[in-house]
């Protein structure tokens, strides 16, 4: 970076909130992925004021900006490909507003998603979007990927629940959106931003929709002897017109890891659902009968529970998967490449048996679970991360998940979006993206490298390994 | 338009769907607003490829294409400012696709809200935005105006539920969005086009999300001594975390031009609340139960009904205040001048008593209804149409009644859209959204004066009346 341009930095920014320490770079080169690179400065913002000039110092120099809350992203929207500074969010954590009766809040970016929920759940509200990340993501952060988690089926991503950002463009800071549920006054600017993964602006304020927290929630635990039956006890739910709060699969590699790992002794079956429901407590009551009945063929086995601990400990068996995949094979690691596909609900069955196919004909072992209601799968990859053989299988088993996936209707991504890892099977088309980009970071300064990505195509597992 | 373009559109397009007489051309020139303006061609399309084809001819001699649906905006976006080729999209409309156990249909823009339900409901589904003119109003329509209506409270609006689209931009017809609930994969350019008025593209296909109908419906219709009381009565029922799902109110105003025009008999009150709950039987006898008990302090009187008769009498009174407004004083008519604002929910009763003050004011009348429960206001202006004095005065009142709306925290447009008649008003910063235009429509062919009309934000009343 020129010098004069970290001088004008010094000129705008407390010393005390500017790193360029190796190591701090150093840790600032990671998110949650397989991927690394080096920023030269990191600088921890206190105000949009001060975003909007380290932009526009940024734009003037040409220097990449990546901003990150958490960093917890899973494909390396964080990681600064092309160097330059990273503008950690995390500092600018204040809950602005809070409007219950009006069904909106105003947060800074880089509010940790349960500290907001922990804020207005005192007056029986939530915000929906529910990532795995939840207790450590930021609200910044979930916007940029369309974050969303496993109630989706019942209340949408992040993207339905932004109805207004204050944004840091190149040209200047703007705001978009309203404080109204409605909005049919312009271009919703807001909303393409959502999933945009820092390639447009920097996100310093956003208006969120909030919505009641349920009165009552129950938890049904449902066996299967095979996956292609859960796959159907999943559409026919659906097709009943049932939307439960969460409906969640495993298949056996996850349930083996986590009752090897955790000791949590779930069913040995080939495949588990986990339903959720909620609302009124009669509605609850109601929606449990008729669930069960619905998969009473196909279902080997179905226990409900509305009892707290018994709960807390299934979605602990859930949430334990990922980390459990670590501990399957003793010299294997999982690994995120081919991490959240979203295919049509009543595609899951195949999806998950093709992925099995893809595992043996490689060596590999893939394990797949996830929000089997909105269709949103997560597959992990176990490898030796020591070796490159290794690596190159799971790099052909993975192009050929993906391909299955939309050969299947599906898209490479329902929630953690493309970032690095999944450049080669983004959707939509490139082109036009490119232009909207262009249009609104002409010197490419915005998170640089990820739209080159996008548009190469190649898998970069091994560049930025 | 120059002859060499007309000959290539002949080449390409049947002549059975060209039309160029003077009468024609005359009708397409208007919509539902008070703006008109003729354009040099209308054109049926009967194909996306075809919308391509015609595109492709407009792009190279710089002609305008305005895409139209049923012509029932209100604020002139279908009115070709600058002439050039009507699409007119009523053509393409074909339901595709319906996959009931995935929650999504795929339909052509031409298709009629009200068909589309109609073909659902028969799996116990809908496509929830309404309309107040979805027996006509056409899905392209909906999505280049997000609209919505009356269920958008506990629904949302139409940016909800577009999950994917087929585009046809100058540089050629591309696809967006995904048949998945979620979608983390790329840009969200579907969502963008939400509310874009045709500006940016043609919409030739849409992926939409659907839900399940509600088992049972029920409404309540209260009256309250004074708007304020009303409005209170709103945020306390969303504020005790009671999501209904309509939630319209009435002022006196409104209430007497109804009961002049339809004899339905309304209670004669200061403002009426119509309220809307729906669910399992279950949920909605416990939801009368507590908006009944959430208003005993605020209204003067509620009673609730679900017989199907009631209701339907119910919803005419409401559905039937723009016409009987016509009819409210006799040499007065109603026009949309000032017709859907949006507020934050707790300050309806502010703007409701602003919009009296402001209509005394200038010796107007100016009655107020609309989705409380969102904070979606409709006004309309009583005036006489002959004369100019008239217009004027107006101009006035509209101009003060959209800063009142922007001091409450409001917008000035919640489901109609900005077209022509609201570019003063109009939400976000145009600066971004030109960028945003000129990077998809470079030589300015799509809709255009309309984003001309934004910038210059000029009240264009009389301009193109």
């Amino acid at each position: 970076m020129e010098e004069l341009a970290m001088k004008k930095i010094y000129e705008v920014v407390d010393e005390k909130r500017i790193f360029t320490d190796k190591t701090d770079l150093y840790a600032y080169g990671f998110d949650a992925s397989i991927h690394h690179a080096m920023p030269d400065v990191v600088i921890k913002p206190e105000s949009s004021n001060e975003v909007e000039k380290i932009v526009k110092i940024a734009n003037e120099f040409g220097i990449p900006v990546v901003a990150r809350g958490a960093g917890t992203a899973l494909c390396g929207q964080a990681v600064p490909i092309f160097g330059g500074i990273i503008l950690d969010m995390t500092g600018m954590n204040s809950i602005k507003e809070i409007h219950i009766e009006d069904l909106y809040c105003i947060v800074e970016p880089g509010v940790v998603y349960a500290k907001l929920n922990e804020a207005i759940a005192k007056y029986g509200f939530f915000f929906p979007p529910s990532p795995g990340s939840g207790d450590v993501c930021t609200i910044g952060g979930m916007i940029s990927a369309n974050a969303s988690g496993m109630r989706a089926i019942k209340y949408g991503a992040t993207r339905d629940y932004v109805l207004g950002l204050e944004i840091v463009f190149p040209h200047g800071k703007v705001r978009f959106g309203s404080k109204t549920l409605k909005n049919s006054a312009g271009y919703q600017i807001e909303r393409l931003m959502v999933g945009s993964e820092g390639t447009l602006g920097i996100i310093t304020e956003a208006t969120l929709r909030i919505s009641p927290l349920p009165k009552k929630r129950a938890v049904a635990l449902a066996s299967f002897d095979s996956v292609v039956k859960a796959g159907e006890g999943v559409a026919k739910i659906i097709g009943k017109g049932m939307i439960p709060s969460a409906l969640e699969i495993m298949d056996s590699v996850c349930i083996q890891a986590v009752n090897k790992a955790m000791g949590i002794g779930l069913p040995d079956a080939e495949a588990l659902l986990l339903i959720e429901v909620d609302g009124k407590p009669s509605e609850v009551r109601d929606s449990i009968e008729k669930i069960t009945k619905i998969l009473e063929n196909e279902a080997s086995k179905i226990e409900f529970t509305d009892d707290e601990e018994e709960m807390t400990n299934l979605w602990k068996g859930r949430k334990g998967v990922l980390p459990s995949l670590s501990r399957y094979g003793d010299d294997k690691v999982s690994v995120s490449l081919a991490d959240d596909m979203c295919v049509p609900i009543s595609k899951i069955p195949h999806a998950i048996k093709k992925f099995q196919e893809i595992a043996k004909k490689y060596g590999i072992i893939v394990g797949t679970y996830g929000h089997a209601g909105d269709g949103n799968l997560h597959t992990k990859v176990l490898i030796n991360p020591t070796d490159e053989e290794s690596w190159k299988r799971a790099e052909k088993a993975v192009d050929e998940i993906y391909k299955a996936v939309h050969n299947l209707g599906g898209i490479a991504s329902g929630e953690h979006g493309i970032g690095i890892t999944k450049a080669p099977w983004i959707n939509g088309d490139v082109e036009t993206m490119e232009k909207v980009k262009k249009a609104l970071d002409p010197k490419n300064i915005m998170n640089p490298g990820k739209m080159e990505q996008w548009k190469e195509g190649i898998i970069a597992f091994l560049r930025y390994k």
